[in-house]
């Protein structure tokens, strides 16, 4: 379908707090040796599937910025052009985060654990102002009144802030028959996903976003996915990594 | 001089082609080793003089666009809003691009050379249509009509096609008194050098911008120069890079 719309979504590769275990949300940190390694191959699955970005958008965290500029600097795309927006950034984890999630799991119990993780409405509890990983003193939220900056999010917080960036930036792109490419984040991913989707609040629960494999969607002329849920650029990874994903904090 | 507005100038750190003596121009070659490090030390002289940019603006050639990003990302900045643009990038060298600096010396002689090198009104010969390093089918120009590409440029040539730059992007980014980054080209700088301090066609031949030292402009209200030539964040290292520079083609 020459008239269909192409998005592509990409997960930032492991950063060094994934790998550490530790709840990460708005903490700025850099991705991992590996991490680089999955953003460079996420490049190279695009090239091979001829998916091309004519225009990329990330969220303002180190991780996901790297990550667009490692994969797009593979495949000769570095010099597209590039918006970046808080409204694509992680889920805000409030005063989760820098904790680690075993020892969150271990200390809060299973139960308010998942909520935390995966409930559709259940925040973290707030970040505290004077906390280390407060963005009170931020400059790159300058623009944003304190008190419209998250202390914690949940899900459905996400998909508020996010979808006023999809329909005023990504849309245009999309409708301009631009080639997509949006690199972000676990939850701002599952957030545009569920819109995408039509995913119901139960349902967002069970669905994980791996790293660095590019999700391709292809849109009708309404903006439905072709394919309900995307093609993965490289399925079988993708399914291993969506395993793992979801044994995050068992270990 | 709170009013006044900042500007920043970097070239980007060695290329693979600076590093081999070649004619590089709108081929799309990549960083050294050496010149990523030169990124990351420009990112740091900025830090220490507290020139924190809010807005970038590049070429749209790798060099510049990576020095770009490892200066920024080393003094967490790497999160501002980016332009790029083919208005800044280095002089089209035409037919010269791929070859020896040196060799060509010694092919045409000095005079011819210097011509070239440093004349404001003499391109190089025409670049071949079918020549391997032609732009013609490379996607980043595709919405520049195939006889407003260049095949050759003179300095007087860059000038015209960045000043529309300089009016329309740079400025308004100085006037909401943004610090403004740009990471371009030798040529591309000093067109824009020569704008800034009204330097002569005949003056512009002598400067020479040393790569990876921020050049830093404050401008008074009407936009010029508060210290003429700017100031190096590093001057003594400047200086010698300047002489380093002018010997280039005689080794």
């Amino acid at each position: 379908m020459a008239d269909n719309y192409r998005l592509v979504l990409l997960r930032h590769g492991e950063s060094a707090w994934n790998a550490k275990n530790l709840f990460t949300g708005w903490v700025d940190v850099d991705l991992t040796a590996q991490g680089e390694e999955e953003a460079i191959r996420g490049g190279r699955l695009l090239r091979d599937r001829g998916l091309l970005p004519d225009v990329l958008h990330t969220s303002v965290l180190r991780r996901a910025i790297r990550t667009s500029q490692l994969a797009l600097n593979e495949i000769d795309r570095h010099w597209i052009p590039t918006s970046r927006t808080w409204r694509l950034n992680e889920r805000h984890y409030g005063a989760l985060q820098g904790k680690d999630k075993a020892q969150t799991l271990a200390e809060f119990g299973e139960e308010q654990f998942m909520l935390w993780r995966r409930s559709y409405d259940v925040p973290p509890p707030l970040l505290a102002e004077d906390d280390e990983y407060s963005q009170y003193h931020d400059p790159r939220y300058a623009a944003l009144p304190i008190e419209l900056r998250p202390r914690t999010e949940c899900l459905a917080d996400v998909v508020d802030r996010m979808l006023p960036y999809w329909y005023d930036a990504l849309v245009p792109d999309l409708l301009a028959h631009r080639t997509v490419l949006v690199a972000a984040h676990g939850n701002s991913l599952r957030a545009l996903v569920k819109h995408l989707d039509g995913v119901s609040d139960a349902d967002i629960a069970a669905l994980n976003i791996p790293t660095g494999i590019p999700l391709y969607y292809e849109l009708d002329a309404d903006l439905r996915p072709v394919t309900p849920g995307g093609e993965y650029l490289d399925p079988a990874a993708a399914a291993e990594a969506i395993e793992a994903v979801k044994n995050q904090g068992k270990k």
